[in-house]
């Protein structure tokens, strides 16, 4: 990707098109590329298989989408809540989260994150729920970090909220509980890109089938008829293509992305206490990597652009300070200051540059300009 | 594409892997998979001289989109209609062209086609206008058959309602007038197919900004906020990729569907005169081949199962006969029959098979056994 940067913030880790190219020759001769072609089928099953490998899933169904946003607002209509109904999700979070809930006929209302986790949590979902009703809850796996299941399980269980995950950023990072709907993308910036898609992941059988009936048109059986208003938000055969070189790529590019955060995890030895990271990075890859050091984001930004180095400000502005998103109600009604730990998250975080070509010495140099400007 | 059938309806006409190789390449070593990168800048810049070349295009802007579907919807979504305003579309068109309107959070209102073109004609909208106010019309270039640009043109001056033409499966055949907003599609299916995709056309440069915009969730210059409700329905660089080779093709493309048109005419003059084609069928080629056995619709299509022949009833049942779209309003309020020409279309229409790999001995036997049925 082209940028006027020296060290770019992102780049894809996607296999080279001579890695695609028997699976699109296969394509080819089926003359199949889209509407749930031999290859998406294929892709669906391995990436079953994979969720159940790696992330603990058992019992779930799996179904792609065009993107992550296509998957989540499926779901959500999929639901079928009551229309213009509450649904709660995290100010800081990148805005398709609140988009999908708008595009489905529900009401997003906005709640404050977590200071350490920087993700809504089950007690800000708790705090919502005794201030207003609640059609659902959709925490996010902020910057890849994976939510905690078993928690919101439990939360689900104990409020009859249905939540549904925005874990975008985090596949193969993320366990699965069945009891959950999860949301994931496939997009070429993800650690597990394709390009665009997205993906469902639910023990809920029924759930996966109307959304993906949903994304091919609302069609459904033999008859040919649209049963429920629907879209085209069909993943194509060249995706599947590109995942199924994925999934066999998944150990070799997550050992990339690990060995760079170790990197990186030495290198802020020296910042001391001043800069913080998400809480637990280390115990899972991150998809981006924000680091936070207070009341000082501008100036690291402007350091860093100085030495030619790309950063992010993901999810930033919090998504009220949007304009299409700005008249959204607030979770917390009882007070004037609804944001407290988005307001000052807003002032200190920012994305270094994560992905599987940085060097060992890109690091060590963000490393100095990170120490530099917290000191 | 794997069928039972001996003959299928509908191959679609994609370039060989190798072909698109260099794009893909070239793609991979720019690291840029999607997001209006630079193989999707330059496929749109060559549709663009495309149109202006093939269908006097002049003056048009052109912005590339996921599908048809979503292109249709956030072109909608960008003319910015009172909420729940009325929409006329053609009760025989595929369901898409009324979901988007549902989507966009409008009101599909159902007219009835017109007898020899089988498309909404704007004698049938002037008509509906008469009796009700709507906020937008969407003729559909029903089967590929184009409409008329400068008679829809004239429509929207004289009456003051904008028209969006659902020309779907038009591409290549469909005049433009840049007074217009057109909306095709890209799916394989189409005769310019590319795998998944679909395209605005328009000479209003801040309608196709503004849907661009939205189909990459509402991000507008560059301060990174979302200015207006959208979703993720951007083109990826990948289709964008076979699109240059698919353009570089055009004329071989056509030249193959011609030939079959051309056979298709010479076979069907032995049928006589029970057996009607679309309208000006001859002076276009169709993206499918719809023929009108008035009453013998059911008994042409048990004849060509029975010989191992594919067939698609394309556009049944009618709109109306959908469940999730059965409560729609109808244009014509004053009859107990609003739809007189689609219930006659309904038992007659069968598509035949249509595509580059027809025999000749295979389009002479699917029109011995549509003589036989007919007679």
């Amino acid at each position: 990707m082209s940028t006027p940067f020296r060290i770019n913030c992102l780049v894809p880790d996607l296999p080279a098109p001579q890695e695609v190219l028997p699976f699109l020759q296969e394509m080819h001769e089926n003359r199949w590329y889209s509407n749930f072609g031999p290859l998406v089928k294929r892709f669906e099953a391995e990436l079953t298989a994979f969720l159940e490998r790696e992330n603990g899933a058992e019992g779930c169904h799996v179904a792609t989408f065009s993107s992550a946003t296509t998957a989540l607002e499926l779901a959500l209509k999929a639901m079928n809540l009551p229309a213009g109904s509450n649904v709660l999700v995290p100010a800081i979070t990148f805005p398709a989260t609140a988009l999908v809930v708008i595009n489905a006929g529900l009401t997003p209302v906005l709640a404050d994150v977590d200071r350490e986790t920087w993700e809504l949590s089950p007690a800000i979902a708790n705090a919502a729920l005794a201030q207003d009703d609640y059609a659902a809850v959709i925490p996010v796996a902020a910057f890849g970090r994976p939510v905690e299941s078993v928690v919101w399980s439990a939360f689900q269980k104990e409020t009859g909220v249905p939540v549904i995950l925005d874990v975008a950023a985090a596949l193969g990072q993320q366990d699965i509980h069945k009891d959950l709907t999860y949301c994931f993308s496939l997009h070429a910036t993800k650690p597990f890109g394709v390009g665009e898609g997205g993906l469902l992941v639910s023990g809920d059988e029924a759930l996966i089938t109307l959304s993906r009936s949903l994304s091919n048109f609302g069609f459904q059986g033999s008859a040919g008829v649209v049963q429920q208003t629907g879209t085209n938000a069909k993943f194509a055969e060249y995706f599947a293509a590109v995942g199924l070189v994925q999934t066999a790529r998944w150990k070799e590019v997550s050992g990339r992305r690990q060995a760079v955060l170790d990197q990186y995890l030495e290198g802020l030895k020296k910042v001391g206490n001043t800069v913080t990271l998400q809480q637990g990075t280390g115990d899972f890859i991150p998809a981006v990597f924000p680091v936070y050091v207070p009341g000082k984001a501008e100036a690291l930004v402007a350091r860093m652009n100085q030495a030619s180095i790309q950063t992010r400000r993901w999810y930033l502005p919090p998504l009220y300070d949007h304009p299409a998103l700005a008249h959204l109600p607030y979770a917390d009604k009882e007070t004037d200051t609804p944001f407290p730990a988005s307001e000052e998250l807003r002032n200190g975080l920012v994305g270094l540059p994560f992905h599987a070509f940085l060097s060992n010495e890109d690091i060590e140099e963000i490393c100095d300009l990170v120490a530099e400007v917290a000191a």
